[in-house]
């Protein structure tokens, strides 16, 4: 039997946690360690098993882990770690600021071509799964357009926006794909529409005591840059509906490109994500690209890389020959 | 400006004049030559300018194309043909009979590996993008059952078998995906659904003068193998409607993988192409998959490939530092 790969993790929030689950249904791989800024006693693992060291140790396991999943944060975490650990590992992160992508890789790249290390940035599904299917897509059908729609999922960034309303006491926010922009798509139609045409947003708020419901309403629908511009709609529940019906963090969305092909013809390309619990999903994504970096960096394919240098034999737990016999 | 990619495209039917429309579509390819047994008199190309050889006059092309297309049935053409072209060409084929592609991948691998040329086989939807989502999904989500439906489509296959049966004048079938089926899928229900619970059969059907219409839709839904043991409708229509609205090709399906992350959530993953022309879009895989060919071949990635070896940045026309500023 080949060796399995030895995983470790950094950053131990919701990413991390579900990386750690995730390396457990793996085949191949293991977890040699979680490394957190808060040390042993500040985390508890989901395994009883799982060793937990503070991040300043993680330069002793240099020989002992083959890849590093970064799981810190874009805004501060990632930018200084990952150059830094990209001196001794291979890793691979979720690096999602869009606009600072290619200042960050070569940030990364700079590091990494000295080291030989391999070192894959902006990993989950957008970046990543998402960014794979518009290249695709585009590569194959290079007249046509391309339509991302985001949701049915919950919003970080709008859930603090309507948190802050005076008289909520707790709220959340879905970005809701609209149904009709997805249909025009789906019809070849090529519709020019704008974000906001393309989302729907729904709020669930819990009301302070005394609070009144339509001055709250008001104040989130007008909300400039958050909702404003879109059709929002603002449901009132109690705190045990919220409780009961909104922990979970799902997510998902649509890529789609109605492209031509030059005998006129219409054809839809189609990729999809309806996910039930999105720092679950996204982990899952980084696991399977931890397996790619190991891999490629053993085949000397050195540097700063993203999701699309990489095939996806690199990602797969099968050998190619298992592959080409049972799924192509 | 870099050089346009040269192209050679052997064989000229329904997937041989989609390359060529597609490779006039592509910013960075020009058309060499159209390679055919039925030589320059057999052939009427889509454009005027477009030359077309004598197959037997490719070897003198050996200096003036860097990929090669290669158009060919699956059933004797390309068992043939591409181990000859691997000798001196890369190309890109579409074979397509999955029970011999671990045998074809070695006869032409054996080639390959000798002459330094790359080849990548079984290229297009299924085999080809529905392969790569099965294999994608499956590395990310381990535990999870995948599910692959075809159409709505027009089979060849049941189309001959229609037209066969005594009293028809002219049939085609169409395979259907179940909804009931697709929607249980996407519900994370994981059915176990055989594939003739995933798929209904629907058939067009003009008839011979004096035939009846009993008869002949007894003897289709009855056929084994073909009909028997799935929910098959049959139509009768005119001769007039069958030229309206029944002259098209169109195909396309749906992969899902419904998994299950380590934390107990549910995820969909899901793929899915809806076709207006099958070989328009089939060719257009095609020659996206010949950019990768010949770019694989200049970094000296040779031999047999598939498209689990190829990463979305060998088959893009734009640069890699450009899709990562764009598109990530």
């Amino acid at each position: 039997m080949t060796k399995k790969i030895k995983v470790g993790i950094v950053g131990y929030g919701n990413l991390g946690r579900g990386a750690e689950a995730s390396i457990a249904q793996q085949p191949d791989m293991e977890l040699v360690a979680i490394f957190s800024r808060r040390g042993a006693e500040g985390v508890e693992p989901l395994f009883e098993q799982t060793k937990v060291e503070h991040i300043d140790e993680a330069e002793k396991y240099v020989d002992d882990i083959d890849v590093m999943i970064l799981c810190g944060g874009s805004a501060t975490d990632l930018p200084e770690q990952t150059p830094e650990f990209a001196k001794k590992f291979n890793t691979v992160d979720s690096f999602d600021t869009h606009a600072n992508i290619p200042a960050y890789f070569e940030s990364v790249d700079q590091v990494s071509q000295k080291s030989g290390k391999t070192n894959i940035i902006s990993v989950g599904w957008d970046p990543g799964l998402f960014s794979i299917n518009r290249v695709m897509a585009e590569a194959i059908l290079p007249k046509g357009e391309t339509y991302t729609f985001w949701g049915k999922g919950l919003s970080q960034g709008h859930s603090d926006a309507v948190r802050r309303v005076e008289g909520v006491k707790a709220g959340v926010q879905y970005t809701i794909p609209s149904e009709e922009a997805i249909a025009s798509v789906r019809n070849g139609e090529n519709p020019s529409l704008s974000k906001e045409e393309r989302h729907k947003r729904e709020c669930y708020i819990v009301l302070e005591d005394g609070a009144v419901e339509a001055d709250v309403k008001e104040a989130i629908v007008t909300m400039p840059n958050y909702f404003a511009d879109y059709d929002t709609t603002v449901h009132f529940i109690t705190e045990a509906e919220m409780e009961r019906d909104h922990q979970k963090m799902p997510h998902g969305g649509f890529v789609i490109r109605s492209g031509e092909t030059g005998d006129g013809n219409n054809q839809i390309y189609e990729f999809s994500l309806a996910l039930d619990s999105n720092p679950a999903f996204t982990s899952s994504v980084l696991v399977a690209y931890a397996r790619a970096a190991h891999r490629m960096n053993t085949e000397g394919r050195t540097g700063a890389k993203t999701v699309y240098d990489v095939a996806p034999n690199d990602i797969s737990a099968q050998a190619p020959d298992v592959l080409r016999r049972d799924t192509l």
